[in-house]
């Protein structure tokens, strides 16, 4: 299984509509990525590790695949789309990660 | 709930021992936080979201518990038992970010 995660780097001034992307943008995801997308997971940053201190990420989003070739199958016919709703809930562009998921 | 996310950053010259890590360290992180801690997930980096780019994070752990209060009533009496055993799996210091579970 792997994971594909969607990282919104916080900065001073970012700004992201969590309902916009809860009910919206990974309702968009979920519907054009079909059945090989397992699971998607959604959280909302809160702190750093230090007392006071800001998050890294203003949010997170997570697609779990069976393998990254499931994954660029699934999402390369929609990349266009599902990139281009972004403004509509943020004005910072999220770095992607894709890991192996160990357990 | 919330999740404290433990990303590890991939340099040039990083060590990650992920085996240590899956069956030492988190099985002392799980003893030593007790019930507090719901859940746990473990995830090694495989590529960046573009085609050849490296991952951000050699590796991510993840620890979900009721309340941000939960985590931090749990953790600190054991902080420098578990941070000290980091050394023994990895030469990078994480990142940690506590994010709210929205779904």
């Amino acid at each position: 299984m792997i994971k594909v995660s969607v990282l919104y780097p916080k900065a001073e001034d970012s700004t992201f509509d969590i309902a916009y992307y809860r009910d919206t943008h990974m309702a968009l995801v979920r519907e054009r990525l079909g059945g090989a997308c397992k699971r998607t997971a959604i959280e909302s940053g809160l702190a750093g590790g230090t007392p006071g201190e800001a998050p890294t990420y203003i949010a997170m989003g997570h697609l779990y695949f069976d393998s990254p070739s499931d994954f660029e199958a699934a999402f390369g016919p929609h990349a266009k789309e599902i990139l281009g709703d972004i403004p509509n809930f943020t004005n910072v562009q999220p770095t992607v990660q894709v890991s192996e998921v160990i357990e």
